[in-house]
């Protein structure tokens, strides 16, 4: 095993766009309601207004599909000056439901790793969002049986990756983190002391992203697929 | 201490409406949302089908506010025949907001409860519900340095118990839950072979009710405030 990693006793996987797809299904559903409200405004203006409008009630709604759909709903209404159509509306909840409906697709070489992971670790999810969403997903995946438990975090901060480590009883050289956003799977582990890996992947809310002087001089290993981190940790202790 | 509690490590508390007001905030916004949609249908069938509509809703939006506003959009739209004005829309989106704004609102005895049980034992809260909006009343309810973490469940049958107690690393006979809700926090936990003490609120969800052959012969204590936990687990030890 690479020496850096041989205190790890619990690893935490984020799951949308790390384990499975989640981010295209968003881009998808932007689409639509872009679509949708073609008759009021550009698709580039409802984009951007739609994204302030997520991130104006993201400390209320939180993450998650039915707080995107009620930001949704409410930005249809304003864009159009109070004329949208009930039909429009009921599309737009529609949406949503067909994103709680779409099935998982794992991504490249996750069902391998964590199946060899799970015999040498104790793997646990680590995610945000709503946890009936996360739960249901879990489910379809067929990937329960790798994972010990389930942590649905409201935020990915600093503080709550702490109160993580404190709720599972470890300390933070003994947790390794693997995630695909910088700014929630990675930088606050690396700021609390615990390990994290990066496996980008190809889109990332424009919310999850960072700049280069956030990540300049991090300790922290980028892979690009789940996979390597078979061969990282079937690595000969070097020290 | 009361014997039948001598060997319990960890006592679990329900939130809403055991620890704070939840159910009343959940009529009120039923009560405006017949008051808005009192153009279209009576009172009474609107507080009908919206409830169908939630139960029809639940095993995709889960627990809480967001699900609740969402479905009282599409009950909007059903009742009123798709002609709801894009304003009655935007009430409906503000009385959810003004839920997830309320204060919290303690109820008698909690405080001093959590206080004197938490020397003596391990408390956590068990809730379901958005886990947001769960920390957010929490933190507003200043009882958070009394438990040792929050657990939200995205319900609350036997396996979410189970699962609970398999993460807490405890067995049945050392867990007590005290919660209002007979269905959710007292009888999935008498049938786990977990012990359960009933608070009774005065309002209870029509999707929380049970008959009264579901409770008859079952084994679990009520008592009529939070207040008589101090006395039952001061008791000394008698057999």
């Amino acid at each position: 095993m690479n020496s850096n990693y041989q205190h790890i006793k619990v690893i935490g996987f984020d799951a949308d766009d790390t384990l499975w797809v989640n981010e295209t299904y968003f881009r998808e559903a932007e689409l639509e309601f872009a679509k949708l409200l073609a008759p009021y405004e550009t698709a580039n203006t409802i984009d951007q207004e739609l994204f302030k409008k997520e991130i104006e009630n993201l400390p209320l709604y939180g993450y998650g599909i039915k707080g995107f759909v009620l930001s949704m709903i409410e930005m249809a209404i304003q864009l159009s000056n109070k004329t949208v159509s009930n039909e429009t509306i009921s599309r737009i909840i529609d949406l949503g439901k067909a994103m709680l409906n779409k099935p998982v697709e794992l991504l490249d070489g996750v069902e391998d790793t964590l199946k060899a992971l799970s015999k040498t670790h104790r793997l646990i999810l680590v995610t945000k969002g709503d946890l009936l969403d996360q739960e249901r997903k879990l489910e379809k995946s067929n990937l329960t049986s790798y994972f010990h438990h389930i942590e649905v975090l409201s935020d990915k901060q600093d503080e709550n990756y702490s109160s993580l480590l404190g709720h599972l009883d470890i300390k933070p050289s003994e947790f390794l983190m693997v995630g695909n956003s910088l700014k929630s799977d990675i930088l606050p582990l690396v700021r609390i002391g615990a390990k994290a890996i990066h496996v980008p992947f190809h889109t990332t809310w424009l919310h999850e992203q960072v700049t280069e002087n956030e990540t300049k001089n991090k300790a922290y290993q980028t892979i690009s697929s789940l996979n390597e981190l078979i061969h990282i940790f079937n690595q000969p202790v070097t020290n």
